[in-house]
């Protein structure tokens, strides 16, 4: 199956883990939310997310639910991320995944990370643990990670390690970050891609500002596909057009904790996958939540009737 | 001069301080923006807030604002930010503005605070310093502060200090925590009053969950009090309309450090002071971000002319 | 094999994970070391501790190590580190420690957590994925976890889950938490055992108010297996004798990062371990700290013959 | 009045702020702690410390003390602590006490400075707000900061502001900082003073290997000064059984939050202080402390006695 390269693009979405309302994993719709994130126009996959829910299974849950989700995408690209606290572990699963046809990892950097040092030094020991043959997502997410990576020190880790292929851009404000690595590249440094996360809430202004796509979940990831298409093709206007009719319901999504239960929410009720259950600890939508939710996807379909 | 009190509602601006160019206090700008404020319909102000320049000032120069702020409002209130590390200093402070006509105080938990019965404490600490005749806005504001208060602290603070009429509420995710309050009030708890922060990113909902108006800043305050009024009289898909037309901006001025260039350009734009500048350190606006701060202005202005 | 309880005391020690010079487990250091904790008059000892290296081992690693030492360590009661970030994994670790024969877990609870609500319910959860057949030390190390348990909350879990049977106690400064918990005893709630760590640092002050013993790691146990000793023989005097001859290494060994290489360093050199090793990233102690610590062994002989 | 230099070692107390009982700031209290600290054989002093209860006064009260004291001190070097979260207030703060006499100021990096990046450029601003003639201490005290200054970074910062002088060095672990300073300055790098901190607990480490005195409170500084003679001296062995006689007490009164109500204990109780008042919000010594440091002083004279 194929790997990511620093020229992949399009949207990779962050994919859910479903689970029953008892709490046990829901293979029946890890192929049905998989078969639908491919049919919105999804290039790739990704899964096992810190973010998500993969911390709440056990490593053999994990290796499952990778192996289905891969069987199910057929020659579309998935990567898994495979962040954790120590480098052993971190190796194990990155050769188990691998081995299933995983086309890279995604590595946070743990929290505690400060200086540009302790940064740098630690993607030298993810390289060095999983060899350079793997392509590697660096995820940047400071709100998640507490973890700052300047774009001197991002700069040091491109230049040294040519695996890491992608960027999951998730710094918040973050658009300047995207502008400086892509001037460095025009002065003679490599390329590599640049997928956006944090809920696609600065998607157009991610992509005129060079990026290549995006990775994070939404529950409607044909916005995402819609906005990126028509971004390459140049039709800024149009691109934010539709981008602003799901802004109201992106923006409720990326809140912290909450927004999982909103995601799952309307993939539930959109039915692809069979229960909004999350596993415990979970927040169950409540429902003042529920009625918010539904007020705005109301509002939301009336106004891409307009826009249509 | 007027208190807030328990009571208190509708829109009050965080004001900006104007800088020139060369870093010093324009006093004549607190003069325009102050009055163009309140041509907004907004109902008061608050200054010295903690996400602003207020600790680039040295002391005097916070007194000097407050001074010729106050001077502007007339009888309307102004709210006086005095958080600081350490009582002796917020003590003073607060005497100071209070002498000159302040409404009232606010007053975030400093940083480091944690468990519940630091955080309570804290507030016990603070109303023993200035007396119980001060009224108080409690400012929760975990993304700047990194104090974590459960609905089960502030109430417990609330019950305990009579003083503090109002809560700035910024946490977020935090609908739920407007609801648990209003909830608390319904079951015997006596009211206060609820202004919501956060740049007004969630102003719609916190209105239907029972807020009681907004204090924040944004380069258009007639947006909150037009949101306000609409949900006092019942329009809410009125009032989302407004509001979902200035969202696109709301969302790109709510990012940390970048935001308050982007409010200063606008209002200097908007001719209400006369200059963009901040007192170093402060990051100007890059070209690229001035570009897209301008196409959201055009697709506003646009979009309003669609709704009026 | 036997369960901790509540009135477990003596000295329960940190075991370390002694690695061969190229990074694979060494089995028979395990033996040699076990021996060794128990030889010095060790009641038990507590493995896959956070702080050590049980972060880089593989989870069939973490398995393997634990059937070692309980293999080893016959009658003598082990307590085996779960903590993790996802209740799943922690349930299944318990499940499969605990059918080994492991006399009970240890859980710190996860980064992150801030207020007495999220804490307290944390604890809840963990009891709920576990069961509450099994022996539970609360491991409350701040410094390490970042999360501050206010003695409020401390008594809140103690009441409600009777499993918890034992307080790693590691806050610092932490000597009123233990006076504060032997008075609520008094007062009628049910007894703890508390355990101290940081290095042992505080072991006399912790045993005179009212600790039953130590959990924690250093390269003379035997210290700590005396100066509990003296401590319940009522000798305070000849306890701090003892305990201030070993305290400039004590002090030592305690610095974060750099103490497990000097503990490591130590072990070998008294012949208990193979090698000094850590398995990457690990800090080899370098000259200048090797020659420190080579001062303060000599000082510490000469010390503790003027004693005898 | 002298200026600290490159060349400055030996003792600079960190100076207590005395209060009366009912929280009066006690100005004939300072004159006589002063003259005890100058007595004890100290170079010089450092006030308004961050660590200590400097965030308690108001402005004009820090102004009264640092003038007292400089009175009292004649041409004896006085350090005064100007940390903040403002650059104009450590400006004008500045500018008022090296006016009055300061020897030069301190700056401890504000929290929540993360890349290498952002600490260098802070110190770019404060050189650049204070102008290159004022001589500075750099603070790197990361247990209070939360912020981390790697070897490399420390280095731009020395190489860039020659008026940065001295470092107060309190890094935890640290040693082997020193001796990568220590041995950049031997590669060309201009020598910078290294004076130590964190009470103490480290310094024969840290004369041995290349700090040039210590700059931390301990109620016994006379400790400080006979290890730092004889270390210069090239006793070691000396120095290190006088410092182990104190390390007990040192230990214990290195605990945050505790610790400086057990200095203030010890000063009042040697009579060099009226009161061991602090002001609020300030812990007093409960009774079970007040006995533990009692032991440790009968102990610590008994110890001294023998080496005598």
């Amino acid at each position: 199956m194929p790997h990511i390269t620093s020229a992949s693009k399009g949207v990779f979405v962050i994919a859910v883990t479903p689970f029953t309302d008892t709490g046990a994993i829901d293979m029946a719709s890890i192929d049905s939310v998989t078969d639908f994130y491919l049919e919105t126009g999804a290039e790739g996959l990704t899964i096992l997310g810190m973010m998500g829910e993969a911390p709440k299974l056990t490593q053999s849950e994990a290796l499952a639910i990778t192996k289905q989700t891969l069987t199910r995408t057929g020659d579309k690209p998935v990567i898994v991320g495979v962040s954790g606290p120590g480098l052993a572990a971190l190796g194990e699963l990155t050769k188990a995944v691998m081995g299933m046809g995983a086309a890279g990892v995604m590595v946070a950097p743990p929290m505690g990370l400060r200086t540009n040092e302790q940064i740098t030094g630690y993607y030298s020991q993810v390289i060095q643990t999983i060899g350079t043959e793997v392509p590697v997502v660096l995820q940047d997410f400071p709100l998640a990670t507490d973890v700052r990576l300047s774009i001197g020190a991002l700069g040091q880790i491109i230049e040294a390690h040519p695996s890491i292929v992608m960027l999951k851009h998730e710094d918040w404000p973050g658009l300047s970050k995207i502008s400086d690595l892509r001037k460095a590249e025009a002065d003679g440094r490599r390329r590599i891609s640049i997928l956006c996360g944090n809920g696609g809430i600065f998607l157009p202004e991610e992509m005129f500002r060079g990026a290549d796509g995006a990775m994070t979940g939404f529950g409607y990831p044909e916005m995402m596909v819609e906005v990126c298409r028509l971004c390459d093709a140049g039709d800024q206007d149009r691109a934010q057009d539709i981008f602003d009719a799901y802004l109201p319901l992106v923006r409720y999504e990326q809140q912290p904790g909450v927004g999982l239960g909103v995601r799952k929410y309307v993939l539930a009720k959109r039915g692809v996958i069979a229960s909004a259950a999350q596993r415990n600890p979970g927040t169950p939508l409540p429902p003042a939540a529920v009625a918010e939710v539904e007020r705005l996807l109301a509002r939301q379909t009336k106004r891409l009737h307009e826009l249509s």
